[in-house]
């Protein structure tokens, strides 16, 4: 533990939001991801850029280290402070400082959670898209460039946002972006800083642009009797020019735990949700029958299918448990989550290739594969070196099937720690130009460091 | 003139690839804009990444600037080479690599025009959506974030690229990005380069995100009393949830050039274009009766409106006659086009404004109206010094305005010469981290060289 002069911060912020104490840092010391907690030295709250600034600054003057944490939700150590140092907890600043309905903007600090945003939201019949899943805040959403299930139309994080302010090392305050709906004015610093997992700068407030609340929903279920009928039906209607809301996939395990979890009589089949909006009723019964067609073109089971709102959340439920069942059913293992993208093509490939990888573990395969994206959960013991060697060799020809596709190490949960081994097999010579751009902005390697570079 | 070594260019490329003629130099020394043509030292046309990673570790060795060089259509003097130097022409590197209907994606050099290359993608029922009109290269696009009348629907260029080929200073060839339809992996650094107008890097590939075809068309040409009530029609129809196709505002002015240059009989009053496209067509009649309803409610003098790719042809013909119509309408007379771009919500206002602001020029209005974005098109002559300095009054009260209701200077024309004056004012304090990142990847600063930073 580092020893540093803690009243210096208390003339920063009032005594209430700097801590040292043990279960403080604790709760600040790991995510929803296996990897191994450490404890950061202090915790401190602020409520406005200012106080980052300030914050920063001193960190930097006294070479500590700056992670900044939104909710704590992510899956690859994203934000556990792996060489101690100061923790920026940003649940103090969760002010929703603007809703635009005029402009379809929001102006937001960095600690609000995006699912409480997306309820005053509502209001307006708006919404902001990129949906993770776990409560997480729109900083840490940010910093990973999230995505969920709904990307497949409507995009990541990175296409919602406009203007951001960040605190660069040094506690300099910028302003990048701008309120238009588009410019070619100056490089793309909010690209750069989205998606950068705080290492180049902490974004403190955002302007996200957002989409309207669709009108009507349609909602299809379908059971295949092998992976490949079910992932060939994504390639289908994707390639049929259908614009799905989200298309997700979940295997007969996922069903199976499901089925005990909840107390469901679901087929334990390869399972594809999938949700279609739009403003016509009669629009979106011609396009359901031309799911079915497609389905059942490809082999499909069962349908079990609905329109509007209700019949939507009837069909939908059973995603929102996947992650909490799985975790449920192996009390005391933890969990891996493999994160793969690739060309929608090679989907079928990918998924047959990761499923053969993983068929002596407790792996349940799912993901959002309209974006060619899958989640390979493993449950286990990281703490049996043997067994965790194992599903790590499985993480490793996953991502090089992956990489081999031309696709990704991860799809959506960020590199963190888990995945910056992979940095350079993916990113080859760019990632020279990656480190020359983190050496720049953070010459002291002071902010959220120890990941994200292999 | 700079004097070199030729023959050591003509080791890289064969003769006929490389030239330091007249007329060739001449040719390449302006663009559509005003800006004073500034004549290369040597032009060369490569084939291949790396013979551009050849030709540009030989300029830099020999201190000589490099400029990258598409159609020469940029409105901004972007590819003008201010400092002379070495032109790099793309017009021979224009293979389409790989169509990949498979995965909505295509493989592309660099000097690709956009307009070739939508032919191509036809037959596959896709297309690469931002449309800046001129014969423009899909490097030119990705160097100036183009956009177009299809942006308000479907983005920027920005929002197609998955991964570029770059030629770094130094002749270094990185890879940036991969084809996943999202990832979460590393910065973003194809975002970097996208817009960043050959500052940082020489774009020699692309693979590019396509759309597919829409299946059905609806067009409307409605004409209303003023402008107001043209812009608060486009504000009311994007609030209404409605997503257009694109939505273009013609001021009366150009209306009436375009009667006089055409020989057309078109009400000469504030015009919208609009397009909605879609796949049932009930559903887009549903749509146009919703459209009508709110033009009337905002006073509409007439309205044209047809569905089909016929009608929508004929609706929206004049659109595309506007540019060449102006430009006849003032032989010997030069272009200054202002591109500002807003929040929705101020769009009348700015119109307003800046119809005011050149009443006594030969002003046109025109733009990408769903997208907050207005072009105010005047005509006349830059070596009329007195003259000139009244235009460019305008263009600074106008950018002005724009810039204080938080839009940005520039919306799709880029930085290039004309708009560098208000680089600072837009950027603030992050313009200096846009030229330490200049500085990290180009210290000589020969990429590009005098323009885009103030």
């Amino acid at each position: 533990m580092r020893s540093f002069d803690c009243s210096e911060l208390k003339s920063i912020l009032d005594d209430r939001r700097v801590s040292t104490g043990e279960s403080v840092r604790v709760l600040h010391s790991h995510d929803e991801s296996f990897h191994a907690p450490v404890l950061p030295d202090v915790v401190v709250w602020p409520h406005t850029t200012e106080e980052v600034s300030r914050l920063v600054l001193w960190a930097c003057r006294s070479k500590m280290p700056v992670t900044a944490w939104g909710a704590g939700t992510s899956l690859e150590g994203n934000p556990i402070p792996v060489q101690g140092g100061m923790v920026i907890d940003f649940n103090e600043m969760n002010k929703i400082i603007a809703v635009r309905p005029e402009d379809f903007q929001v102006d937001v600090q960095a600690g609000v959670i995006y699912k409480e945003l997306n309820k005053t939201l509502a209001h307006d019949g708006l919404f902001f898209p990129p949906d993770p899943g776990a409560a997480a805040t729109i900083g840490g959403m940010i910093g990973n460039n999230a995505s969920g299930s709904r990307s497949v139309r409507y995009g990541a994080t990175k296409d919602y946002i406009m203007r951001l302010t960040v605190v660069l090392p040094g506690g300099d305050m910028i302003a990048v972006g701008n309120r238009a709906r588009k410019s070619s004015s100056g490089y793309n610093l909010a690209a750069l800083f989205t998606g950068s997992e705080g290492t180049l700068g902490i974004v403190t407030e955002a302007t996200l642009k957002l989409a309207g609340l669709p009108v009507n929903f349609m909602a299809v279920r379908g059971t295949f009797p092998a992976i490949r009928n079910a992932t060939d039906t994504v390639y289908a209607i994707m390639r049929a020019g259908l614009l799905p809301a989200a298309m997700e996939f979940l295997d007969a395990n996922v069903v199976q735990v499901l089925n005990a979890d909840k107390g469901l009589a679901l087929e334990e089949n390869p399972t594809l949700l999938m949700e279609f909006s739009g403003y016509s009723e009669q629009g979106l019964r011609e396009e359901m029958s031309f799911v079915e067609e497609i389905c059942q073109a490809n082999g499909a089971l069962s349908l079990d299918k609905g329109i509007g709102p209700e019949e939507r959340a009837r069909l939908w439920e059973i995603r929102h448990y996947t992650y909490e069942s799985i975790k449920r059913y192996h009390i005391g293992l933890s969990p891996l989550i493999m994160d793969v993208a690739v060309p929608l093509s090679r989907y079928t490939e990918m998924v047959e290739f990761s499923k053969k990888e993983v068929q002596d573990l407790k792996a349940y395969l799912f993901g959002h594969a309209g974006d060619g994206n899958i989640h390979v959960h493993v449950m286990d013991d990281p703490q049996d070196k043997k067994r965790w060697a194992r599903v790590e060799k499985a993480t490793h020809s996953i991502v090089m099937k992956a990489l081999e596709f031309e696709g990704t190490s991860t799809g959506e949960h960020g590199i963190g720690i888990g995945k910056s081994r992979f940095m350079r097999q993916e990113h080859g010579e760019s990632l020279l130009l990656m480190k020359r751009i983190k050496a720049l902005l953070d010459p002291d390697n002071l902010l959220n460091p120890g990941k994200f570079f292999p």
